[in-house]
């Protein structure tokens, strides 16, 4: 692949990622300064890092959400997770934006664990394997914060009773032309991850049709999972329903140098666990790609580059506590001030401290999460 | 269309069907006089008529159905309706096999009611409609005898929670190009309705997977159906199940002389709807389709031919009530003894009287039908 060649699909994350251009490509919109200006308005004076550092960084339909919700309008937050196995630490980015939003806006938070769609987009899982994933999953993101009584978990094999009658509605307004067009989805694909789509629009509709009064939804995701709601928001109104809004991250970098932090990647190295014991931490910050230079000679008189840096990534995505900081950090890596060595050891102290604080939030989500789990449908049609 | 062409498909029945060919194209077994004979003895020495008068005459793997049964080990029927609207008298005749088998043989039944796959194969019915048409269809079927112990029934949309767990293993094992191979479905079909031969299969395994053991599943349909199981028995034994064996039966006529009673057949006036009252019954039998001549005079010369009769099918799949009255009453036809007019009264006589009972037995259906309907999944995967 030449070198300003890249993929993105909801399946594949190859090439160094020009963003501004991939924006361009999906027909997105930019999330400008005067648009941020209007959320931390709404959000009482603040934003959250990954929309203040630019981690967010395109949305769709975002404006009119934000009009609606300051007229009074209700909306929801929704996001998922396919569980193959454990977190890493960049699945928990659109998570944690979703929290904020729970936390400033006092909107609902609904969570899809898509236990059947692993089990049949990876022939390598068994179903055990997905059940038993789908609720570590689920306890690594309530931990994150989330309020009981605001939060509802569709786990897709056991709320199917509650999705069931909508994703009928949902399914006959999707051919198989159109996901094929979408995921590339193949003749060979099987039946149920060709289906899937279906499950995965329904939450997006799931608090309108059980209200019975226009909810709208707002999903913050990996800009790669764009195309999975483009169907959605091509069927949306038809089906009686506003089009979801979405919010667009960039990835976060794989540790060794990928586009972005992957659970398919060449090495588990890539990425770190939230099940990873801290000397397995340990080694994987060690051994990270960074931007700094051959030698510590080298470093001090010429500076290094936090622009392809995983290291200055992970400061930027959630281990800066202010703007402020992450602006001192890059300066002094730019600088030369600040060696790999350093850096590696001030963000370790602060990623053992996040690791102990969620383990001890994970075994407080765990007594509440099956309350969460949404099984009965609100109407039969 | 050539005169000695025709079309069988789930979708479609066109043409003059030749049976015994269509049974060399499907590659199903003939139900011979030996196999009958062996079901006879299991079944207290008797036959269904369905059976003795040669409606049912192929079949796939009943004869080592039947032998584990004499051995001991158990089985159940199966049979199901799409509700697109109200049944006709044709539809009843796999339930009345199915039936008899229970009241023979004590074994259970399984009745799957398609109210997802009706409103995913047909572009102009709603989901009230499907749903409504179910329960109405289901009364119906109940009716006709089953034993409320050991009857259960899959109404797909409110018992996709018991079928769901078993539905993610099935999908995983059929590909779009199966479906397009057997079902003919475009890549403009939309998703559910590919999706959905998952479903229609997880009865066929469900008693086994719900008891931890091998329960064999017979279902009894018409010969157009078989495709639809085709691919369940291609994936059986890989899901550690074995595969349905299968009872097929010939079309029964529609009343204007096509080859099968249809819904969607080019006039309402084709079949006898269990809805219709004892007047528009009256007219439809009047105005139906016989094998007789142009003139009264003409038939009592040279007699009329049953083969080609409408009439005369309703007598062979239901109203004879013995082999010995059909043999009868198919002799004075030929012969030109019995007169249309005549044998049309008389029939009309019985089917009035089947409907009266019909219409009380299912009072009382409706009484269990609730109970029935099975929700719940034995175990998560």
């Amino acid at each position: 692949m030449p070198a300003d060649e890249f993929v993105v699909t909801p399946y594949e994350v190859r090439g160094k990622v020009d963003y501004d251009r991939l924006r361009e490509l999906f027909g997105t919109q930019e999330l400008s300064a005067e648009l941020l200006a209007r959320l931390r308005s709404l959000a009482g004076g603040e934003l959250h890092p990954l929309l203040s550092r630019g981690i967010y960084y395109s949305h769709r339909d975002l404006a009119p959400l934000l009009e609606a919700h300051a007229a009074g309008a209700p909306f929801f937050v929704y996001s998922g997770r396919g569980p193959s196995g454990p977190l890493h630490l960049s699945h928990l980015a659109q998570f944690d934006l979703c929290r904020w939003f729970q936390e400033r806006l006092h909107v609902p938070m609904y969570i899809q664990i898509t236990d059947d769609e692993k089990f049949w987009s990876r022939a390598g899982l068994t179903r055990e394997e997905t059940l038993r994933w789908g609720l570590e999953n689920l306890y690594d993101i309530l931990a994150l914060g989330f309020e009981p009584k605001r939060t509802h978990v569709f786990f897709d094999s056991r709320s199917i009773a509650a999705l069931y009658p909508l994703a009928i509605r949902v399914a006959r307004k999707i051919t198989y032309s159109s996901v094929k067009a979408v995921f590339g989805l193949e003749p060979s694909a099987n039946i149920g991850w060709i289906f899937y789509t279906a499950l995965q629009t329904v939450p997006c509709f799931w608090p309108s049709w059980a209200e019975g009064k226009t909810v709208r939804c707002l999903i913050p995701c990996g800009i790669d999972q764009d195309p999975h709601f483009r169907l959605t928001r091509d069927i949306a109104e038809g089906l009686g329903y506003p089009k979801p809004a979405l919010l667009h991250s960039r990835m976060i970098p794989g540790l060794l140098g990928e586009a972005a932090m992957s659970t398919t990647g060449s090495s588990e190295d890539s990425a770190l666990f939230l099940n990873d014991p801290p000397k397995t931490v340990e080694r994987k910050v060690r051994n990270a790609f960074t931007g700094g230079r051959a030698s510590v000679e080298e470093q001090r008189r010429l500076g290094a580059n936090p622009e392809i840096c995983s290291i200055w990534a992970l400061w930027r995505s959630r281990f800066a506590d202010s703007d402020e900081q992450l602006a001192r950090l890059t300066a002094d890596c730019r600088s030369g001030a600040l060696l790999c060595g350093d850096c590696k050891g001030q963000l370790l102290e602060r990623i053992h401290a996040f690791y102990r604080t969620h383990a001890e939030r994970r075994e407080k989500a765990k007594e509440w999460a099956e309350s969460a789990i949404v099984t009965e449908a609100p109407r039969p049609v």
